[in-house]
């Protein structure tokens, strides 16, 4: 057996020969080569310029825009030393090195040709949303404030490209973190828990602050260009309230890239990982990230670019289109209210995210790694230490959103305004709170729900697949109840804050509910190093299982990588309660736009009008037909794996004794090359069919005298989607997690334990989880939400 | 073996002890054996007194009437007819007659206990409804016609009671029938092919008949009396055109019976199915049906009460609810268009289903037996008899609707309207048609889809549910697509029919869409004795099995359980379809009602009130909670049987020898127990949260200060409830469907036949998918319906 052992593994120090075709390009794309080429004082010179002007165009614009400008380049500055201190750590020994050079050569390699893909595709989306903004009509607003419509067009195209550039850098910057920490937490296990949870931890951190700090500046940037270059607020040009609308193209941008990510990486991920649990678990029996399963490789190759990377893009795609969003409501409630000064209005979700990037890093760093040498400290609960750091977290922000609340929506038209939006931003806190609750009690084998599921593996798959189905069905019924509530009381604090339009009527309403929505978010970047954390802890674990490390170390892995299962879990409640809001949020903006390109009242979606109804049907029919697309192609993906698989088991029958190599790179390129084509299919599906069916719906509309069909119906699509989209991701992430988990809770010894009948149920369980809770709902995230970016940004089509 | 058989057969004769408590009851409810005690000519005197006092009221109404009384008891004489034609039939060798008992035994048993909980139900929902009219404002209409207060609550009540009543009273006859025609149907297979078609065609043709006899009838008895009773039409009293809003009670008693039947009866057949198959197929390896499995009677006495009587209570209900929604909305539209005599537009789908009854009767005797002594005929495919016997309806079908429509809707203010709207039913056959076409693609082996769900079987249980599920979610598009220009199209050929209201602006639509619910129900009682015929055949296939036939006499009833079990899933396509475009209608009908009711005007539903729109997340939320209840039920009932079936075979071991008996009452009594208490849960949801949730929203509005929100958000509930509802039940039906058959692609030996690793991925789908299509699915299509029956009839509590 040690010889065995040996022989197998000196074939990995023949590892970098089974990627030939990857090792030969460098691993850094070219932006990245070039900036490391120079000279880092040069480097540094240019960087200052780069700062002063941003600030000279930012001192120009608003006192407020500085601040933010400031807090995002001092948490840039956090994150190179969070880079240079999970950098500084030590890589292990070879073996865990060669391993991890393989995981980061198929992750880049993915991600070059899947970034590629989608650059093409955004390049020629630019140009059709440029040709239809030079021939649509301007809007009232912008004629009399000189908007030509050329320069509206290139406005639109640039915040567009802008927007999926800076997607694609937070990807990138997730899986560039993920690849390298993933070693250094294995090789940090080797030595204490703390420590590589600390590692784990801040290498999630990293990622966060730069993700969120750079949705901040973007918008930020945007809007202080924009600002001077329009010369708003200037007589006879744009008014700033107008101004929010034109950054709309940055989201779209962002959602556009986020969707095509989340899409590639998910299928990539789950593909890889059904495919080697299919053949290695069930058919050979052996078990999970065994170096013998040529799948492996692809499997931790996915945790990076479909976690890590995928998500980073998402919450980026959140965050932008969360705050463009509130600030087009802010600017028409303080245009309608006429309040003095509405910059504070417009720039308040800006400064609520650059106080998240502050509260969320102290939260980082409150978690600490125990340096005393001379105690031994026997494995803590690791969910309790991320637990505390979060309580850090949500203290501080409440603080610091009553603190913003008062700063930026006191008025003098109502004293107390901004104290109902203080609540207003207490109700989204404790709504994100309570989805983190709600499905935890659902996925976690603490409670009920999953140990029924456990024991219902007992009478086989069948009803194992029967009680999960129920259960994630279910599970959609706390969320839905929650955001009611949330809404429904957000509302009414702001309708009752005292700001009242013209007529004197309470406007407020909306504003609330962006406010709750604030809230929500107020902590995403911690939010979003709990989630970054999982898969760099999966990946850790993987390693330290193909090193086959002593059990002591996988032990500390296994207990890091259950964690982050759950935070993964929590973190997609989390994201699609704000994807709930925040489309309700933006369907109010596309009601404005369109009110404002047609030059009337546009205020009702009334579905008892057959055509509207039928926009609705077809909604959320496409939200049944992407889920269906995204969860059949990584079950086809899978079985190319589970081929290939087998393929290499019949030819290299020494594998099984460690006697041959098994050929990873192979499946790395055939899981690539799939999840790429597979992607397409969904992903133009989402991307087309607004804008189809609202053209065909105007065009009825025309022929049928009635005026604004196409806008009409492409509200109601967008409303019912949402709807849908919500109970179907909630439906698929519960589902997928409470599968996953299930089959945790017997692998602890419950119910027969590991290799009984009732074990193989629930791995059948966690099979068919795997896509649902990795690929189709978290697509359907973004898809949600770019849903609403693209009926805004194409609303000429329709009108 | 034989002397096994023999012990195990001998057995049977003791079958009667195991039922005891339900042998000792009478097989026949209370009305039935009051009924059978009066002699032959009194009962003949008596009916033709009623049929007097029918008629009487019906000359006194509108000639139509008449004729739709004349045509009701013709067919009941028809299916008299039918039933002594079936009864006539041998019931064959004593095997077979005890099986046949026992299995009567249980479904009669669980029929009694069930109907005996629901009617408890439906007099406590009774008192409720007088109590909420005894306090509810009148309508200005109801004023002016001196409807007092007291005799409007009376008559919605009575109305609601009768709805009920006959809706038991169709499940009765659907279970009675089946009961009786299965045993005789495997006796007729011992003989030929045809013959075994034949009986099963008329005994389901026989309650079809009856079912929707009994719907028509009942609206037409119930019009006619309040026509003579409230002295409509005449000076200072009600108008003809508000009379059918009356009628709504007989929808919801009948709906609201049969969402308990479907539910309970769904949830004894599935839990039964899944519960016998588990231990059976996949732990003992014995086949389906065989008389070693406890579970076996209670599986074949869920085919009669879940399929059968379900059946014909489900479609009762869609009938009724359509034929009073398109008279609300003819009478509506009549009124608009100032009509001279709307009562054609009114009494139209009464004849329309008249119409039905005749043609399908054609259509039924089209199938005939062949009688030739002499000649052995080989085995037909049976589904091209069914087909042609379709056919020859449809034909007939498009002619009749032709002549109604020119007889009935022909007014001199438009002169070509007719044509229109012929048209208008013409584009309802075609989406019937479509709709048939779209479930056969989907969930039939000859086609693309079910042999890729079967290729992924070879991968293992995990792909196969994957693949299962995405086909399902997949497959709601073109049904969507169709339903979508259906509803277009039938709505701009109403529209452009030239009725115009005073202002000269078009008003036929609606009523158009109504026309084509019309037509695509034309065929009604076809399609029922198509879906019955299914059941039927299963049960005889089964009585074959364990009276242990000959291959010859099981080759035959395989084929028919194969056939029956397509038309079952094509005939959950049209109800889904029938479904979609009744709820269309019946929400135009509940918008009328609250503007008649709020003295307001009542036209628009706009989502872009968070009020409402919380009001449609709340209504997709119902539906997946109400799916995740209804198959948790199947679950839970299923381990229940499970556990006992275990037991049996551990306690009595000899059963495999067919040395022991095993204990078939005791599942039966524990499935029905069972199922009757789960069966609660879910319809309490339906049934009560659209009252509560309208209740709240109507404080919340009164308190914050927005009339009718109760009645908003109650609506938008209703239209989101609707979109999911059909897309859900739509994915379960056809992902059961195709799981289904799927399984049986593989048993005819493809990808390694019955018994190979494959052919056990696929056993676990179908089994998912039981509780999907014969539970869940179908309580949906139910579900869409009473909901909006509810609202309406509620509505005054929203207000």
């Amino acid at each position: 057996m040690d010889d065995a052992m040996e022989n197998g593994m000196g074939s990995y120090q023949e590892r970098p020969r089974t990627f030939p075709s990857m090792r030969s390009k460098s691993h850094y794309p070219l932006i990245f080569r070039m900036l490391l080429g120079i000279n880092a004082r040069v480097l540094l010179v240019l960087l200052l310029l780069i700062f002063g002007a941003v600030f000279y165009v930012g001192a120009s614009t608003s006192p407020i825009v500085i601040f933010v400008f400031s807090i995002c380049i001092i948490s840039f500055f956090f994150s190179v030393y969070l880079t240079k201190w999970v950098l500084a750590k030590d890589e292990g020994p070879p073996e865990m090195v060669q391993i991890s050079e393989a995981i980061r050569d198929g992750a880049e390699g993915f991600f070059r040709t899947q970034y590629g893909t989608i650059s093409k595709m955004a390049m020629v989306l630019a140009l059709v949303i440029l040709g239809i903004y030079l021939f649509r009509s301007t809007t009232p607003q912008q004629e009399s404030s000189g908007l030509s419509r050329s320069t509206s067009a290139y406005i639109t195209v640039a915040a567009f490209l802008l927007g999926a550039l800076c997607s694609g850098i937070a990807g990138y910057i997730g899986m560039w973190v993920s690849v390298r920490a993933n070693v250094r937490v294995s090789s940090a296990a080797r030595r204490s828990a703390r420590e590589a949870l600390q590692i784990a931890v801040r290498a999630g951190g990293l990622s966060a602050i730069v993700v969120v700090g750079m949705a901040v500046i973007g918008v930020a940037v945007l809007y202080a260009t924009f600002y001077v270059f329009l010369e708003v607020d200037s007589r006879g040009s744009m008014k700033v309230t107008d101004l929010p609308l034109l950054l709309v193209g940055y989201g779209f941008g962002a959602s556009f890239v986020a969707l095509f990510a989340q899409l590639g990486g998910g299928i990539f991920t789950k593909a890889a990982d059904v495919g080697a649990d299919l053949v290695g678990k069930v058919e050979q029996g052996i078990p999970e990230d065994d170096p013998r399963n040529p799948a492996v490789i692809a499997d931790l190759v996915g945790d990076n670019v479909g976690d890590c990377a995928a998500r980073g893009a998402d919450l980026f795609e959140s965050i932008a289109a969360e705050i463009i969003s509130a600030m087009i409501l802010g600017g028409t409630m303080a245009q309608r209210c006429k309040i003095e000064d509405p910059s504070g209005f417009i720039l308040f979700p800006l400064v609520v995210h650059s106080f998240d990037l502050v509260v969320s890093s102290i939260g980082i760093l409150s978690i600490r790694g125990t340096r005393d040498p001379g105690l031994i400290v026997p494995i803590e609960d690791p969910m309790a230490i991320l637990q505390k750091g979060y309580s850090v977290t949500i203290v501080l922000a409440v603080l610091t959103f009553g603190v913003s609340t008062r700063w930026l929506l006191y008025t003098e038209q109502a004293p107390s305004a901004w104290l109902n939006f203080a609540l207003c931003g207490l109700v989204g806190i404790m709504t994100a709170y309570a989805f983190v609750w709600i499905t935890k009690y659902y996925t976690d084998y603490k409670h009920e729900p999953v140990r029924v599921l456990a024991l219902s593996s007992a009478t086989g798959h069948g009803t194992n697949i029967i009680a999960g189905v129920s259960l994630g069905l279910e599970s959609t019924a706390l969320p839905v109840l929650v955001i009611s509530i949330a809404i429904i009381s957000a509302f009414w604090l702001g309708q009752t804050s005292g700001l009242v339009d013209e007529t004197g009527s309470p406007t407020g309403g909306l504003f609330g509910t962006a406010v709750a929505t604030m809230g929500m978010l107020s902590t995403a970047a911690y939010v979003l190093t709990m989630d970054m954390f999982g898969p760099i802890a999966d990946n850790a674990g993987g390693i330290v299982e193909m090193s086959l490390q002593p059990e002591s170390v996988r032990e500390i892995t296994d207990v890091l990588d259950a964690v982050g299962n759950t935070t993964k879990a929590t973190t997609k409640g989390f994201a699609i309660g704000s994807a709930a809001l925040a489309s309700f949020l933006l369907f109010s903006a596309y009601m404005d736009e369109v009110a404002s390109f047609a030059h009337v009242s546009f205020k009702e979606v009334d579905i008892a009008i057959p055509e509207v109804f039928i926009g609705g049907l077809l909604g959320s029919m496409l939200i049944f037909v992407f889920s269906a697309w995204a969860c059949s192609a990584v079950g086809r993906t899978a079985q190319e794996v589970v081929n290939e698989v087998r393929r290499q088991f019949v030819e290299r029958p020494g594998i099984m004794e460690y006697q041959e190599k098994p050929d990873y790179g192979r499946c790395v390129a055939i899981v690539a090359s799939a999840s790429l084509r597979e992607m397409i299919k969904p992903g133009a599906l989402a991307t087309i069919s607004p804008v189809v069916i609202g053209f065909f719906f105007r065009l009825l509309g025309h022929y049928t005298g009635q005026p604004l069909l196409g806008a009409k119906v492409v509200a109601s699509m967008l409303m019912f989607a949402t709807v849908s989209g919500i109970l179907m991701a909630l439906f698929l992430n519960t589902a997928g997690g409470a599968w996953d988990n299930a089959k945790k809770y017997i692998e602890t010894g419950a119910l027969g334990g590991k290799g009984s009948d009732c074990h193989k149920a629930a791995v059948t369980g966690d099979t068919v989880g795997d896509p649902f809770k990795d690929t189709a709902g978290p697509s359907l995230h973004v898809l949600i939400k770019m849903l609403a970016t693209i009926t805004l940004v194409m609303a000429p089509v329709f009108l």
